[in-house]
């Protein structure tokens, strides 16, 4: 195969296929190329990543070596996208009785959803994460998005039991801003004992579900390695339950009676990894 | 910059852009190339595409005209990978009580999850969808997988109304395998009137909610020009009230008592426009 289509398909198999160890000789054998040829494609593949913002070629020598695409998004390209969907949410016409603000939208659109994921997944991609966990109903595409960059399976603890789930494991938790007793479940068979996980979920206020699912992981010996929210809400900051979260939006003073509220990046872009 | 850089950039570019029409000038203003140069780049990268069964460049012409990356799986790849999907299903553990397959795990791989919606995607392409419309919950991943190919929003419709939904609208449904009366509801923001919906879902029995999703989409005035869901139930075709439905899977012969099972392709292969 010619160097040019070459590139074409190396791309897009890398794409598909992100944080996968994929050995030169395997390059090699399917595009018919010498492994110094596939050198050069992947330097090339490389320098493009870095420079589109979407993440790196990490090489690993050896004998058991080859290379990995890491998905890292760059910091003007994660700004930039964080800026706009502030600007997008503070539409005053989001603003829902009782202060709430509708994101369904925002939360519906592909292409939005890939890029949050994208983010949460340059954030976490060194943490050696097994599976991502989510709370069923709106945190389930945001899991997903950030499930396909680190290639890692998706749990989704549900509020109610089903039949299809098999034998399930459940706890009762207090919520934190409502102080009402929820109740959750995650099937046995979906977790192994002692993985690492990453908690993902759209929305927090005091943390209360979020504390739930930590709650519901000990019983699986699960090690909480990250934890992700899209929005958090800033004025429960008293009393929240949970802190060693990464939020990549923080929504401040809604005002429902003037129609005014504020929306501005969250602690995603404090801390100093990035 | 040189073609080898330009070639992997426009390649991310279309994969990440795909059923958007994108002008030859955009390309060569954001890579500095002639449209000529631009011309025999898309040529390479539309070869690459049709031989890699990911999907093909139309072109269209004109002053307004450009390249638009159309997802479609070629019949060998969908095939393949359909027959190792039953293969995994038929594994007897996966048998629940009352007769009820686990499919979690299967579900909650996003890589199979995207296979799947680029199936979906391919046999769609052409009907002109503005938006895809599942019901929560396990639908969802699936939904968001067809819509990030067909690149258009995703509407979850409820079983329960929730206050970030702001006002709704409801129906009370029969379903059809268990005859119990149940509730649907949809944010009123979500669908504009007249849209072409696709209704995705993750299994079917009789149709009871696929038929709900559709009356409660009335009320919308959407046209409802494809249905897709990931598997149906053999046994309960008598009784089915839906039947212009595309299934990738069907499940037949769940055989409790002798653990056994049978999943076999569903009626997406049988259908002549693939």
């Amino acid at each position: 195969m010619k160097r040019s289509d070459r590139l074409v398909a190396m791309t897009n198999y890398l794409i598909e296929h992100p944080m996968e160890l994929i050995s030169l000789p395997f390059f090699s054998d399917t595009y018919g190329a010498a492994k110094s040829s596939i050198s050069e494609d992947l330097t090339i593949i490389n320098r493009r990543f870095q420079e589109d913002g979407i993440g790196y070629l990490a090489s690993i020598s050896g004998a058991a070596g080859g290379v990995k695409y890491i998905p890292r998004v760059g910091p003007e390209h994660s700004q930039s996208f964080i800026e706009r969907l502030c600007e997008d949410l503070e539409d005053p016409s989001r603003i829902l009785p009782g202060g709430y603000l509708f994101m369904s939208d925002v939360l519906g659109n592909p292409s939005i959803v890939r890029n949050i994921g994208r983010l949460f997944a340059s954030k976490f991609a060194d943490l050696d994460i097994d599976s991502i966990v989510t709370v069923a109903t709106k945190g389930i595409p945001i899991a997903y998005a950030v499930a396909s960059f680190l290639n890692v399976p998706v749990i989704i603890v549900r509020r109610d039991p089903k039949v299809t789930e098999g034998s399930t494991v459940s706890i009762n938790y207090v919520s934190g801003s409502s102080k009402k007793i929820q109740t959750m479940v995650l099937s046995k068979r979906s977790l192994d004992l002692g993985e690492n996980v990453c908690i993902i979920d759209d929305f927090m206020k005091a943390g209360g579900t979020i504390n739930g699912m930590k709650s519901l992981l000990q019983e699986f010996n699960a090690n909480v390695c990250a934890i992700g929210v899209l929005a958090e809400a800033e004025d429960e900051e008293e009393e929240r339950v949970v802190d060693d979260y990464i939020s990549l939006l923080q929504i401040k003073n809604v005002d429902a009676n003037n129609k005014e509220i504020e929306v501005v990046k969250g602690n995603y872009f404090q801390t100093s990894n990035h």
